[in-house]
């Protein structure tokens, strides 16, 4: 997964939900044009396409696929509701080889009420289920954990520590990490874990952008790089030190950023990864 | 600090701000008519008063004077900033003797910016610096770590487990942990430090709330016992295997709690305590 181009901008890759204005094929062309490298794929932006053709459209335009987002929400408190979880992302790794995507990004889910031990054991078990076909179709699967405020109805697995944790049970080479900064910056163990993660060839990805003061949405009001106080470049260094030298992705959930200027908003975040990451 | 009344709301502690619509006057009132046993005092709620004759207020009108709430915000980029923190820390520990307060409850800080690390270092010396004067007058003092949505400016201590580490490292019978669940709820390794923490002696506090599904706001969007997804009785259950048999704090930021009437919400609280804690 390591960028081909060897510009400025070739380890730069954007996820479409960023630009979320823009459907898939505006996004390709401006990316493209803007000189970025990589493009990370929503499940939303494929809707009503052939994905095959899709996959082959970013590639003709110049891209990189990165990764396709996002599988899991295994938990489920019924067991007929488990199973279309885990069958939606049987689909979502047939949808990520049709792409060209190497790897499918989990967001692991949580369900309110239901406890946290037992989210964990059905997301370890939903995973368990979904390894063997990712296996067969050359796709890694790469657990993404997830801020500690979205534990009630997104994810139970809100550290690194406990990512690196599950993908030491799983115990495949497809099985990994998937490292954002939004999520994990406060973390008293980060430096230990991403060491962990990286050194033991679990880092399979690595998104950015910023924390705000204030916050003023827990969803949608995610800062571009620079305007927070997450030490983006401290982290990337981290990272990086493992040997790692894959895409940086961004991935931003703005209000703000959508209402804007999609184009001005794509010149923004480029000065903002060759300012601030 | 165990509670002194006998009946169904003898642990039963509210917090000033939680209605904070009431002058502290009127909250004394409606707590003691309504069987509240003990009330922790924000320091705004004491602006413009005798400190001394409020906390007698607060005894006259049957109440157990619970906790002082809140000092903290130790962490400074300028030094004079650090020790102004001292000194406001100080005057917080007179203000808890005056008042007859057995507690004074800190929030540690954070500085957007400010590299944790150095926020945690900053942190642990003004407490430090403190801890001589909060013995000297009787004072406890809880650090209470808060929930990671927060490390951003209100405090970089995150978790039990940092809390638990600063105190044994901060080593005096006057300093401990206050135990939110609304903070700690999501932690993974919850259980363990919550007996750590209780088991050492140190477990101060313990505060309730809930997690409501969505939050709307990360600061006042606080939910009722029962009202979200936080299993109340399994952390209480937890905290009191360790002995703990002090009071139950209701402490909730609302916008829309504040907007109703008053009466009413403190009826709700009490239903709530009695059926979700």
């Amino acid at each position: 997964m390591s960028a081909s181009k060897t510009d400025h901008l070739s380890r730069l890759c954007i996820h479409t939900i960023t630009t979320k204005p823009w459907d898939i094929e505006e996004a390709a062309r401006e990316y493209s044009r803007s000189g970025v490298a990589g493009i990370s794929v929503w499940r939303e932006a494929l809707e009503g396409r052939n994905v095959r053709q899709t996959g082959q459209m970013l590639r003709d335009a110049g891209l990189t696929v990165v990764s396709c987002v996002r599988g899991g929400f295994f938990p489920a408190a019924a067991k007929n509701d488990r199973r279309a979880a885990i069958d939606d992302n049987l689909k979502l790794i047939d949808e990520a080889a049709e792409l060209g995507a190497p790897l499918l990004v989990l967001v692991c889910g949580a369900v309110p009420g239901l406890a946290l031990n037992e989210s964990r054991k059905q997301i370890k078990d939903g995973i368990a289920a979904i390894l063997p076909h990712a296996e067969a179709c050359g796709i890694k699967l790469g657990i993404e954990p997830l801020h500690p405020m979205y534990a009630d109805s997104r994810s139970a697995i809100n550290t690194l520590k406990q990512a690196n944790d599950m993908v030491a049970e799983l115990a495949s080479d497809h099985i990994g990490v998937v490292h954002d900064v939004y999520h994990l910056w406060w973390d008293p163990d980060l430096k230990s874990e991403t060491l962990r993660c990286g050194e033991g060839g679990n880092l399979l990805a690595f998104h950015v952008c910023d924390w705000k003061t204030p916050t003023e949405d827990l969803l949608l009001d995610r800062g571009l790089m620079g305007e927070g106080c997450i030490n983006i470049k401290q982290i990337r260094n981290w990272v990086e030190s493992t040997g790692y030298n894959g895409f940086i992705e961004v991935e931003i959930f703005s209000s703000k950023y959508w209402a804007m200027d999609q184009n001005e908003f794509l010149t923004m975040i480029i000065e903002a990864y060759l300012s601030h990451v």
